[in-house]
């Protein structure tokens, strides 16, 4: 998961895209970028860390320009040195830099290609680099000297038709302007808004609504399946739809736990998906033990708050914080002839114990994926005193490996693969465990437009939406996955991690 | 306002001493420090900064030894220098280290002692270096060798009986322990506790249970108004009372803002404390107005969320997470031939519209002090659409400064000061606005212990439980901070900030 | 001017790059960064400072490979902005990287066909940028897949036929090996020699032979005129000679100051030369003043010692060490309300009064530039009390620019510019100037080999080898240095400086 | 071996003292600090690294005052961490800092009095911290609340008494002014100086007068064995002799290596020494083998040049720089998988052959203490093509360990403990070795005036002025070193480098 944002403003518009970088931080806190162009020169600025620490005054002074796109990274597996850092850049033809937040399916495919048939080297494992590459040359391709808004969304459907997966990009092109496109089945979102000054109209497109709600721009609308803006230098927006066969299906995830709640996508409140969330468990709860004796509902903090709300509303009980979420976490030392001491939950959670001490608590998630922190937080709650420990999941189980840009652990370390709802409950250690429906989990987010009637659901039902994701596929991903974490155990022992840095930020030390 | 902690332990306390100051982090945000002992040497690391940065690995590979003291620190007017990082240090006699929570009320008569008659320098303005040699020239004066516990508590009963104000105190004294002491009302809080290991008992002190909670001690008891701790190197406790006339008045505003809610202190849990703060508001808003027609609770996160829960749930009315809260902020730049942008309440928190839209909402905070953000997030509910706009503060107006060791604006920027309900009312933009009786802020720390009947609640009051702060005092106090915000301002002109930086931490720049 | 290195070995290069770039360390102290290339993957570390500075282990363990390159710049007008490191990269075709030491006295027509013939967006205000995007552009028109030698040395003669001005070249190409070559008049130095290891034989081409002296690679020969070498990755050597109508004219500035005196450049050992320039000089002291009075040699340290000690041991005067150098040179601190204070040559250098009181001192340095450090330096030795101060320029007078990779100060800042030699004399303050004839110089030079006839002595006479630097061109020169500093000026006022900074090290900050 | 600076000026002095210490930075380049004094506070910085790394511009406007001591230190043995660095400080009584060069021959026994007698914490192993330490009991033993300088002279008095070595010291009491003071041998070096300023007289004491007269201030005088200076804060001079028994016996290695060559110490110019001990070494030649066949005199350089030219002068013979000194250092980097691999003298130095090959050489350096560097640049000399190297050293063969201060391997690593001239001269590899007889180099220094007659000789001989040190001293230190080494590998393996860090540099990273 990564967050990205670009601006065609009428001034600098370096502050703006770090305050939208900074309101979409929570969309990924491994790294962040910026890339700004001034007339004909770019500037750069990207590095591990967060938005406020990767950017410094000097930085900022350097990223001079009205045209600007910016990225912050979630770490995903084989993501995280800081060559990959976004956004990339290329040179030819014309000077081109790119960001995205998602995940291709066949890049591995086309890191070949673009080196047999199309002369470019790749230098790093993202698929950012190989989109980036692939956009490139189809745009060389068109061999013009000055590219307009036609030859720009022919090189857009050149992509759709040699991509696949689920990607929602921002591009800059030297001197033309900002791009903006969407994958044909909308899987991660993208939005776009505007805004007047004085000096003109104002344009920028963002993963979330929230980026352009705070920095005081109008939404205009999501960014269809397959569509692509164009926002020239000057301020002049073209659209286009560059796909075939489009169908927005985009990420139920995002409303389960990625967005944050003040976002509207696709016409969908994501705080009022969350709220439907609660209310559906209630349903649920009520039809399964009409008699329950619950006595309070405790959300596990942050995620949980919103759905839990509605739930304890809905079941007539008490809502409260029982559990102290610590703000400030530690570093983990490893200090000379003593063990690394693992940072359990007991340093992130304390649990209140007049809150639990006698009491039948219903602890609710938002979702459950490796099952670890929850069952400590059950042993939490036991220890604190609870008579019995409840445990509600706003999503469904998590059974499958996500392909369009979530990171989550192998098939293996999912706790709800192959086992049954008793063994899951067991293995946690609660004496009840809820989970949605998947139906509901849908209706909560389907509810709210005419425009979604379908999502991607994959993890919890396997059925991935760009068709190309088979059983060969998903076992070749978990044998990367093995193997990845295998030979990297092997260099680390050879050859010290980051060896094969890229370029374009060799020196991209946290500041 | 700031955070302490010492241990006395079985091994090497650092990597404890920094999870305690980790914990006690919402303490002291803005400098932290910890010196250990290891047979007669001392070592120090402190800095500007969270403890997260403050720290590095090679400064934690330095702080050896099996006795340690730490701190955090909150940034208070006159105090914000790196050189300013507690603990402090003399080498005469024995080698004595010393952190404290708290304010002398007569630091500058002190200052002067020390100088004249103890020929003492005092390099810096802080009362902790002032408090540090008063304690040094009471066991100098004692002239032992080597001091036992009688020497140690007489010299700690001189300190009572020269120092005025509430201070809560850990100190080390090099080859011989850890020294932890409160002043005679118990102003601000100190706890100790034990651990059994496998080499035999730990000791702890912390300005907060939570922290013994968390590193797995077992709470002994609340350290007494007056009395001291004094835990050998070899691990024996002795306890003593050293002032006279003491009488336990604990600060209440402890319990309103900075305590954590999972705290226990003088036998009151912080928690529930704040939860009968939320019914006795929805009590007095009942008696107020029976037929109120609020439609929703929403807190303005994070502080008033416990209040607000049992608010609305004693209202009957939902309670919800109207307001999101941004966890990242970002940097304020400041670019060349661009004015300061304030990062206004907006970037701090967003508005769910679906909670405001045409709903009269209450907004709950802990307390109201200068009242500005306040009136923006009022502001920022209208503009989301609220019919009306409720405001409850589970504090009574704050309209005295305090001098016990938590920053407050000077009187005249408090909202409260001066004005009546109604102006306040109106400045804020509220269409209601319902302050705590102080009668049940009291009650509601009051009802959960026997132990406590009076507070410290000067700031709300204006009655200074150590009976030296009159008129005159709080007139020179308005008069130094302005006097201080004017010579700032000269000296930056002349020389940059930071001038007198003082020794022990002459290179603590931020790492 | 720069230093280049570049090694094809057959384990890692990355220290023995490193140790180069020290030994090379005089010919740039300004940034330094090298590449590496490992099996496809490149890896880069390039920032301002000095070697020892730029390169931490952490960057060390990235630059990983059997091939790599390496540079050290001289900070020359319009190049010193960290963006500015070399080497510089392109990703198509191929991925290529490149250094260079030299200057292009056609880059601004390059740069505006590299981006409306090429399509390729060149970023900074560098000529390697440029050079670089030509050698791709040339290569990737051959459209191989997989280029072999031939295909790479005819991109090169490409480069010759397009490219102008005075240039040794290093680059490398992702998976394929080093290139060589140095422009058709060998203006600028490159060597090459190989090493016997038991893994195989390794190649290495360097700025100057003492680099492959201390590394213990045999020198195989200069690289000729418009010669290149190309090492494959597998360490195979190939040459050719891919320019037309090439001439031997190397730089004499090599030898009166820039080279090591340990190095041997076209078959010239420095050392010699300027052993010869000193005995030249001291025939031309005893041809005019058969009878002078001079007491006592004393050189300018430390770049006139050699010639120095020739010159004083032909004239059979004492030779004395009587001005001490201050190897340690603080920074300059702007203190407020304080002005800049100038470091002056009192800082650097301090005379020893022994050897000038009531001496007729005879001071030798190897070129007056823009005479004011000499003017100094006389000063100081008359406060000395010397009685008579004659001085000794090793060079003829300065009176062109340099438009081959020399940093020269503009015309009109040449002492010499203009001036008789009476009037030189007389600005500096000596009693008596002498200054090496040309003809001695060149012949001091050229008595070291047969190969060398004729060098590029442009500054001394203005005859500029490459044909294209007429009196146009170099008013253009003089003008945009004027422009420069002038819009400099003005961008400080408005941006701070590095607002344009490049892409590839943007995060060059100077560790 | 260290170089300290004290001024008492009209404005700020951290520029001066900054410059001082760059021009004293040859007498110590691990680490540096200042310590200034404005009104009462003092301000501090010091950190290991060069002067122009351990101040930055926030440490040098923290610096204010006019009145400041400064200290560079010499890598010795068990003085290196950043805890050592100087100046150190004292609250107690009235704020004092103080730095010295040199060392004390009984610091375990005062620092074993200073903790029983005086109850004072030395938290490091610095004879600095005891010498401090004393000084300030001995002060406040006077118990006056406004020392004068009676007091202060008394005070200084009462250190001589109790302390035994070579030591000079700047030191500075907070409020009351500058002080300086020689050991009653004067085995350091130490004068002062003063300066006409508009603001009135402004005074500097430091090692060595080149600092002086770079800083534009006179010599007034060395600093007598015994005598002290007390420079008040205003400006107002003392001086009195604080010893009885004084008698000047100056270290005679001054000479030989450390100090600058435009330095005067005791009346003697360290230039004139040098060329005397060449002059003197000649005769000796000529004397042994008046029929020498020795074709040219290369110094080894820097230090042996001034020797070097004097000598080959009065052989008649032709002196050169063949022997290129690598200016730029590189680090060793520890790459995994690799050992370690040394730099040595290769990469330091460079032999040009042509001043080799085929020829006698004699090579000259100032002294020979291991023997290692020595033997390795023979073996250079020979690969170069020298027919017979003879090897010249201006010292005679150092034999004993140094106590005063100057850091020296233990005696058995020393080549010429226990060995013949002829074993030295095979262990070499000299055709020929040439020692400086210990009475002509006393008389080179000696000839320079009439004021010493005597110097601390005893790395030579063995003669100790102090008195104090005896064989059971000398085994004491051999043994403590050996021990030493073994604990610190011992201590390296249980608890990382650093653990007994001191107080007052704590955050004393290397910036």
């Amino acid at each position: 998961m990564c967050g990205i944002v670009g601006i065609v403003g009428k001034s600098d518009v370096n502050l703006q895209l770090y305050d939208a970088l900074t309101i979409l931080q929570h969309r990924g806190q491994d790294a962040a970028g910026i890339m700004t162009c001034d007339g004909g020169k770019l500037a750069q600025q990207k590095a591990n860390g967060l938005v406020k620490d990767v950017f410094r005054t000097r930085h900022m002074q350097r990223l001079v320009g009205n045209i600007g796109i910016g990225h912050v990274r979630y770490p995903t597996a084989g993501s995280s040195g800081p060559a990959l850092a976004q956004p990339f850049y290329v040179n030819s033809p014309y000077g081109i830099a790119l960001a995205h937040n998602g995940n291709l399916t066949n890049a591995d495919q086309l890191s070949e290609e673009l080196f047999k048939t199309d002369l470019r080297h790749v230098n790093t494992d993202s698929d950012s680099e190989v989109l980036l590459n692939v956009f490139a040359h189809e745009l060389q391709s068109q061999g013009k000297l000055q590219p307009n808004e036609d030859d720009i969304f022919e090189a857009i459907a050149g992509v759709h038709r040699r991509v696949s997966g689920g990607y929602a990009v921002v591009s800059m092109i030297a001197r033309y302007g900002l791009i903006a496109f969407r994958d044909p089945n909308g899987i991660r979102p993208l939005v776009y808004g505007k805004r007047e000054t004085e000096g003109g109209v104002e344009y920028m497109v963002a993963s979330e609504s929230v980026a352009l709600d705070v920095l005081g721009f109008d939404l205009i609308a999501d960014v269809a399946p397959g569509e692509a803006i164009y926002i020239t230098a000057e301020g002049e927006l073209h659209r286009r739809q560059c796909a075939e066969n489009t169908r927005l299906r985009p990420c139920i995830f995002e409303h389960v736990y990625f967005a944050r709640p003040d976002s509207i996508m696709d016409g969908i409140s994501v705080y009022k998906a969350r709220l439907r969330q609660g209310e559906k468990l209630a349903e649920k709860i009520l039809r399964e033990r009409p008699d329950h004796d619950i006595d309070v509902v405790v959300p596990i903090p942050d995620s949980s708050r919103v759905a839990g709300q509605a739930l304890a509303y809905n079941l007539g009980v008490k809502f409260r914080e029982g559990l102290v979420k610590n703000r400030y976490i530690g570093r983990t030392f490893i200090m000379p002839g003593q063990q690394q001491r693992k940072k359990s939950v007991r340093q992130k959670l304390n649990a209140i114990e007049l809150e639990f001490r006698g009491k039948n608590v219903l602890l609710v998630d938002d979702s459950i994926v490796r099952g670890t922190t929850c069952q400590q937080i059950i042993e939490m709650a036991r220890d604190a005193g609870a008579a019995k420990v409840y445990f509600a999941s706003a999503a469904p189980p998590v059974i499958y490996p996500n392909v369009y840009g979530i990171d989550m652990p192998t098939v293996k370390e999912l706790i709800a693969h192959g086992r049954s709802h008793e063994e899951i409950c067991r293995e946690i250690g609660a004496d009840w465990l809820i989970y949605q429906d998947l139906e509901d989990l849908v209706a909560a987010s389907a509810e709210g437009t005419r425009k979604v009637t379908e999502f991607d659901c994959a993890v919890f039902n396997g059925e991935y939406v760009t068709g190309d994701v088979d059983d060969a596929y998903l076992e070749k991903l978990e044998a990367e996955r093995n193997d990845g974490a295998k030979s990297n155990a092997h260099k680390k022992a050879a050859k010290p991690e980051g060896t094969l840095i890229g370029l374009h930020n060799d020196v991209a030390e946290n500041p």
